[in-house]
């Protein structure tokens, strides 16, 4: 099976976009929305600019459902004589490459772990030189395709966006909320939900995201369903989902964490009543640069917001 | 001393309400308000549905304070093959009665936890059959009402849902919300009090909830007054409440406590600028299915909170 | 080099207001205002009362930009018998003087720290009467300036409402917001911040605070701007800041630390649509009573904010 759109999925993955510094990819996504909305099924209202930091919002027809893709990714800040300090929770693996840019240039250096006699890790950056404080690092993009899965840093959430885009050519009512933040502290998601709540009466969200391969949830097993994480969405809600998802016959399997969260935590921990659900395929090596993803699981995630975009 | 209405509060400790899933309690509740207004000495203009989630707001005459009172309880998801997970914060007791619903019909089982060498601890459900993924248990309702005390699951909340009820018996100006996700997230506590604010003016909120006995707060001590807990309430509303408690000559205690949230918290940590105080009767075997609270402590919560909402 | 208007620092440090408990700082600033407004550059509009808590705003002209200084401090509740419960993060050493009022009189007692076996602290206040529950205490004011060096408890963060308050003498367009809770739990922020956003357009804020000296933040080093604690602030709004305070002249260092929060995270994590950074002096001895600053530091903080409030 070939992922349809595949250069799509490179191009955004390549587009360095650490939370807290998303306008990179939002511009990206932003011209990619105003050379192809020609193309699809109806052409949506584009809101972004003051008062939604880097978020962009797409509004189709009337929407009633809003799907949140999130553009951050999880990466490193460079501290003090290139100490390197976290963005989000990426899985600290010696030797790991890293790349970003500085006022000297591009930046490349090896992350190295140090251990203390007390078992505390401090992380470093190699490098032939010093890297201007607060300088934003990320995984050196590396992407893997082959028959059955793609494998790439950043698949967490690069293919939630690039679902996202997918939706979007035969979208006709409907909202997209590509967020910041969700990898670190949380933001955006909060003001663009409750301008699709004031302006359009959107109560309904789907997170589109991706989440983890575990002992009930597995490659090959179709989209999750998040029944919950760390957080529970609206039973009423949630059934609405299962009913429709059953009807479907789209291959769907169900998810039930005891731990993560997504932007609909966000959602959950606001003033704003607005049902979420997490909605996305299951990855491999979680928040590491070999993040993996069964290409069909992909495939039935596309079909099932299709079909829930529809009749939620 | 009989506990008046005994009769309603089994009732509503009956109708299972796990955090997440709250419309069966909503629903009962909003039956009861709408059969028994009648008999009340005002008639509350009833605010629910879009907007509100399973949360349901009564607002009597000209309200200038609302009582929230949870409805929702902890309990445990069914995650994988049987195993527990926790909602909320229940304490896990090896034996205990669990129950719920599932695509098959009526789940019961027993708790049983498995620790391994490094002390972890595994949750897991004891059942003749396999339970569906994400089903919500509870504890198996068992009311016990001596001459002193009623002893049962879910006096946290339900006592306070209770209390709330008598006080709109009588309620003049006042709000109540019932809220949802108290135990576990936090929600529609917010939506609900932006509501009140921006449509009634409403900036002051007491939590009508159960607290813990400890070492400062005890059985027959009268209702307890919380001046903090892990959050702490604004002096100048506190000392406002203080003085309306000394004055009445009702019976209370004051709490002063370093961990524990309630509404309060979700309110504190909002955007929105509405003063907040938990009152509420001690109860000793927090989280467990033998919950107890003295029945004197309750009458003098029922007491203060009217005075409270006559004068505050 | 003299510090201008030492005497009105001595005076806000003199003022108790543990978090919570603000009503006092805030009236006393608000006189301060009222007497002195006259002979500012421009007179301010003053907002507060309901639906600001005890916070206080003051606005200038046309604002893009506001400044938040936490008027509240750390400190300690007096529980039962005695024991103490921390209000924030105060380093707990022993033999402190804490000072407070309860409804016998003013109290003045000794911090003790009791260990027990398994290494658990329990702190105890020793005084010859028992304190009132609830009472809240603070460190005793002891008021230090040498030739280079300022020191004395609460300079956190009494020096950041010290330097708005110089702000004021010649803002022309611009707000600052005096804000309560931010050393516990957060509040009233998000409610100035949405004022502000709703009604005079402003989603830039400067968080005007104390941070802490550490390996890459000294003494001496000029105001330090921070590119991230535990929150980042968004990349886009820093890199605006960072060249407007190369090209001033200004000595400043740049800050990148793992931990630590402001003000600036409640916006963070609100769904209001803020831009923040954090920009302060640093100071010694951090959340003691013999917090330590350099003085040509905050000389240059007072420099730093009027330039950004200017041209931001």
């Amino acid at each position: 099976m070939e992922l349809s759109n595949s250069q799509l999925l490179q191009e955004i993955i390549r587009i360095q976009g650490v939370a807290s510094d998303e306008s990179r990819i939002k511009s990206f996504i932003k011209d990619y929305v105003l050379k192809h909305q020609g193309y699809w099924k109806s052409k949506p209202h584009i809101i972004d600019g003051t008062g939604f930091q880097d978020a962009l919002i797409l509004v189709f027809g009337n929407p009633r459902t809003a799907v949140y893709a999130h553009m951050d990714t999880i990466g490193y800040s460079v501290g003090y004589e290139n100490e390197l300090i976290r963005v989000g929770g990426p899985k600290n693996i010696d030797g790991t490459i890293l790349v970003g840019n500085d006022s000297h240039g591009v930046v490349e250096g090896e992350l190295m772990i140090f251990e203390n006699e007390y078992n505390q890790q401090r992380l470093q950056l190699s490098c032939e030189r010093a890297v201007d404080r607060g300088t934003l690092l990320s995984f050196k993009p590396h992407f893997k395709e082959t028959k059955e899965y793609v494998q790439s840093p950043y698949l967490d959430n690069r293919l939630g966006v690039y679902v996202a885009l997918q939706l979007a050519e035969t979208m006709e009512n409907g909202a997209i909320v590509f967020s910041t933040y969700e990898e670190h502290g949380g933001n955006s998601v909060g003001a663009c939900a409750k301008y699709l709540m004031n302006n359009y009466e959107v109560f309904q969200a789907l997170i589109c995201d991706i989440t983890w391969v575990t002992s009930g949830v597995v490659h090959k097993g179709g989209v999750a369903i998040s029944m919950r994480d760390s957080m529970l969405p609206r039973r009423k809600y949630l059934n609405k989902i299962l009913k429709i998802a059953n009807d479907s016959g789209i291959k769907f399997q169900l998810e039930v964490e005891s731990a993560g969260g997504s932007d609909g935590s966000v959602l959950q921990k606001s003033d704003l009543p607005i049902d979420w659900c997490f909605i996305g395929a299951p990855e491999d090596n979680v928040h590491t640069p070999a993040e993996k993803v069964y290409k069909k699981d992909i495939e039935s995630m596309i079909e099932l917001y299709r079909v829930l975009m529809d009749q939620l």
